[in-house]
Order: C-alpha cells, then sequence, then structure tokens
C-alpha cells in the first residue's frame, strides 16, 4: 500500500472478493453549520456516512480517501479536530486513511469522503432482493436525529449524552457483516434519509411494496426529559444511520445482533403500494417524506 | 455490478490485481472559471484528472464515481454539458460511471472525481523507484496548458485547435500502461502540478537529485502564431497531464510509444539537489515553482 505521497492509494482486495466504493459529500451550509457541534463531529460524522453504506451491503470497509477543501480563513484548531474526529472513527473500524485530495475553498468547508471495502464474491446485500412476503426490520432507534436537527435549528443547544446517535453514529458495520454471513436479509439499505423514503427505494428496486405497522416502529428517546420522538419524525426522519433490511420468513432474526436490538416492523407485499398500519389496524399511504436528494439528470 | 441505486457501487477487481484508487477535486473558481471554456471540456478535465493518475501508476482504469454539487441556479444545460463531456472520455477508455453523490452547492460548482483502476500484483510504478544513474524522461510537450491559462486570465478567448491538449487532454493511459507491461520505468508520476514541482516529488520519493538539461525539454507550439512557449512555462506550468518517469540507462526507451513522442530531459543524480542546465552548460539550482497544494496538516 503505496498510501497518502503517490498518484494512486495502492491496495490489495482479498481474493475472491467484490470491491464495495461509496462516496458521500459533507457540505458546510447543506450538512452541517460551523456552530451546531465540534469539529470532532463533523469528522466523525463524514466518516460515518460512507461506512454506513459499507455496512448496508453487509461488507468490510479497508480504506477511507477524503478529498477537503477549506477556507483560507479556517483555524487550524479546526481542522485538526475534524481529522482527530474522523481519524478516531477510521481507527476504531480498522479504516487506513489512505489518500485524498486538497483544495482551496471557495466558501465553506468541503468534504468528499470515499470508503472502499469488500465482500465475498456474490454476496453484497443489495436493495434490489425483496420479495413478498418477507419481514421488514430496522436495527436501533429511529427519529433522534430528526430530534436534534430541530433543537439545533431552533438554536437550542443539545447536550452529547442525550442525543448519542447523531453526535456520534456507530455505523452498524457489525450487524451488517452477521446478517451476510448468516445469510439473513434478502434486501438492506441505510438510513440516512429517512425510513420512508429508504424504504421507498428498497421497494422501487425490488418491484414490490411494504407495509408498516406504526406502533412497531422504534421510536427513539431523546433529550432532557428523556421523551419519546412522535411517529412522523421516526417515519420521515434522516441521519440515523440504522440499517432498513428484509429477510424471508423462515430466517430466525435474533432480537439482538452485537447488543443492537432489532425490530421487525412490517411486511414485504405484492403491490407495489407503500401502506401505514396504525393502532387501530387503519391503512394509510405512506409516501416518502425523508430527505429527497438533489437530482441532477445523471442521477436520475 | 451494482452501480448507480444501491448503496455502494460493486465491482469486480482481476485476479492477482491490486486496486489502484484516486480522487481530485474540480472547483468553480478554483480549478476553472465557467466563464473560460464549455462545459464538456470541464467535465472531460474533471475526469482527465484521476485518469491520468492512474496512468502515472501504469494501471488500467475501471471505474469513476462522481460526488457533483451543483448551485440551485445552474442551467441544466451546462449540467448536460458537463456530464456528455465526462461520459465521453470515459467511454473512450471504457470507463463506467460506477456511482456518486449529488448535493446542493451553496456555491458555484464543486466536482470531485474519484478512478478506481487496477495493477499486477507488485507492478504499480511509484514515485520512490528513482536510482542515481537513471535516464528522466517526460511524454509530449509540456507549457501549453499554461500557456493557455495565461490567455484566459488576460481574458482572451483561446481557440480549441490552437490548445488541444489544454482543452481536451487526452490521459497517458496507454503510454503507462506500456511502459509497465515492459518494465521500463523506475518512477513515475504524471504532470499536473508542473515540471519542476513533479520532479521534486519524485526525486523527495526517491531520495535522489535531479540534472535536467533546458534545451532538451520538449516546448509546446500553441496559439495562433504558432510559437514556442518560453521555458519558464514548460518547467513551471501545471496541467498538461504529461507522464514523466525514470528509467535505467540499460532499458531502451521507444522515441515514441503509442504516437506519443517521448523525450530524454536529464538524469538522476546522487546528491538531493536539483539542477537545471542551460544551452552553455552553467548550473543553476531548480526550485519547484508549480501548483503548490494548499496542505492541511494531515496531508503534509
Amino acid at each position: 500500500m503505496a498510501g497518502i505521497g503517490d498518484d494512486c492509494g495502492v491496495l490489495a482486495i482479498p481474493p475472491r472478493h467484490q470491491l464495495l466504493v461509496t462516496t458521500d459529500f459533507t457540505l458546510e451550509g447543506v450538512h452541517f453549520r460551523r456552530e451546531w457541534y465540534p469539529a470532532a463531529v463533523v469528522g466523525h460524522r463524514c466518516l460515518t456516512r460512507g461506512l454506513s453504506d459499507i455496512a448496508a451491503m453487509g461488507g468490510d470497509p479497508i480504506a477511507a480517501f477524503l478529498s477537503l477543501a477549506l477556507p483560507r480563513t479556517l483555524p487550524q484548531t479546526w481542522v485538526d479536530g475534524f481529522l482527530e474526529g474522523l481519524l478516531r472513527l477510521a481507527s476504531e473500524f480498522r479504516v487506513t486513511l489512505a489518500g485524498g485530495d486538497t483544495a482551496e475553498s471557495p466558501d465553506g468547508v468541503l468534504a468528499d469522503i470515499m470508503v472502499v471495502g469488500s465482500v465475498p464474491m456474490g454476496e453484497a446485500i443489495l436493495r434490489s432482493g425483496a420479495r413478498p412476503g418477507d419481514q421488514i426490520y430496522v436495527t436501533g432507534e429511529l427519529g433522534g436525529s430528526s430530534a436534534a436537527l430541530e433543537e439545533l435549528s431552533a438554536r437550542r443547544r443539545i447536550r452529547p449524552l442525550l442525543y448519542p446517535r447523531f453526535l456520534r453514529p456507530v455505523p452498524r458495520v457489525v450487524v451488517g457483516r452477521v446478517l451476510r454471513q448468516g445469510g439473513l436479509a434478502s434486501a438492506m439499505i441505510d438510513l440516512s434519509d429517512g425510513l420512508s423514503t429508504d424504504l421507498a427505494h428498497i421497494c422501487a428496486a425490488s418491484g414490490v411494496g411494504a407495509r408498516i405497522l406504526a406502533t412497531s416502529i422504534p421510536r427513539a428517546v431523546v433529550g432532557r426529559t428523556s421523551i419519546r420522538v412522535d411517529l412522523p419524525k421516526s417515519l420521515h426522519g434522516g441521519e440515523d444511520y440504522e440499517l432498513l433490511f428484509t429477510a424471508p420468513r423462515a430466517k430466525r432474526i435474533p432480537l439482538r445482533i452485537a447488543g443492537i436490538p432489532v425490530s421487525p416492523i412490517g411486511q414485504v407485499t405484492r403491490g407495489k403500494r407503500l401502506l401505514l398500519i396504525d393502532e387501530k389496524g387503519a391503512e394509510t399511504p405512506l409516501h416518502p417524506r425523508g430527505w429527497q436528494h438533489f437530482s441532477a439528470s445523471w442521477a436520475r
């Protein structure tokens, strides 16, 4: 591995493995504001975005590449903090920072993280594998990041211990690997955009529909008074970096994987519709209302 | 290959090959101005930066990933042109656009191109392999891009046919592959920052010095009156995307590789100094005066 300092990073991929590659922007003013939380949190969350995508394929992360453009006036302490947060998470997952690019930014901090990983040939868990009759599961609790963002947008400070999943999200790499090794999941995605939107991605890729039980959704408990977030936040709030996956009924899915709770929340259906079932059994259409990517024509 | 639309791109790497990864920013206001040239040229040059890094390792490009943040007011025709230029070059080199990220930009077009490639195990041509006594070579002609930038900065229009290497630089992937397959080059780098700076990178990585003959440097012929660029432009001008490489004396280096001229320009020396020999045989120190990357602490 040549690493930082040659024209390319040179990496070994295990024999009979495929390569996984993901890239994610972290742009000041779009994905974060500098006054919201310390630089180390920005760095941590920047790498989480990439590791979470590797987790969603059931893969093992290998190396990260960071393209970082900084405004001339940015204090060096901010850069040091950012890298400290990013590198601490990288070392937790034994991921090497193997290269990248640097530039001066015309406006604000611009980071693009790329993570490469590997998965045994043909074993990547895609979005397209859900089949009618499969159960739908999520890891952890949902809506906590949305609640934190609401506080920050209202210019209220948030205490790290009360919003741990927002400020130090641990990507579900271990859970993803267990699901892949056990051949348990038929389709998977990470919850970066929000349950309603990410579920729609799985359903579109698999050509199926879904019925979700509102009462089964694990809603996050956050804040000073330890309240449970409301249903809309757990349905549509993004940036929880939990895993959403489907599994055939015949597979026994543990209630916890690597210490993380796993909750069944509904079933995959033959139709193309996404339905939400309330506590009285009434059905309403579930429209994707999470984060909608700004889509250029090529990404549509 | 899952490609655009899953959490990661999934790629196959040939058996007994190592992976090459490179990332390069193309930022409006830093690397280009929108009024300078058509969107297709911006897209072409964006991908050239990545392919040129793969070429510099003697590798074969496989796939590209594009992170693209666009201002809300950007006309769709600009985006279409950018992608057209990028995809046309990608198809020339049989490179798949296998994924990426999109976002809204707070200010100006922000692109980050990542290219992955492969090279047979242990055969990547690094910057660190130059040995005292090796000959130093460059492909093509140098300084043409610097001359084009000078025209553009003075708000003069440039005609594509008179500055082809600047507006449609073809990355030297084929030359790099021939040098690697023939076991010809001991060290290599692409000329993105300028000869004096990129030569200094090879010398630093290899722990050697160099003597360059001013009269041997192939200076580009450009512009309406077909003039040869001056020596400083060929020494310090960046963005030519030619290859700079070293080879042991015993290796016979062809005068042309894949139709591209290859010029011997000097020798690797035991000392650490970089020297320029003028037409009268006088030595002067050659200081790196090309593009100096904005270096954050982690990249130093």
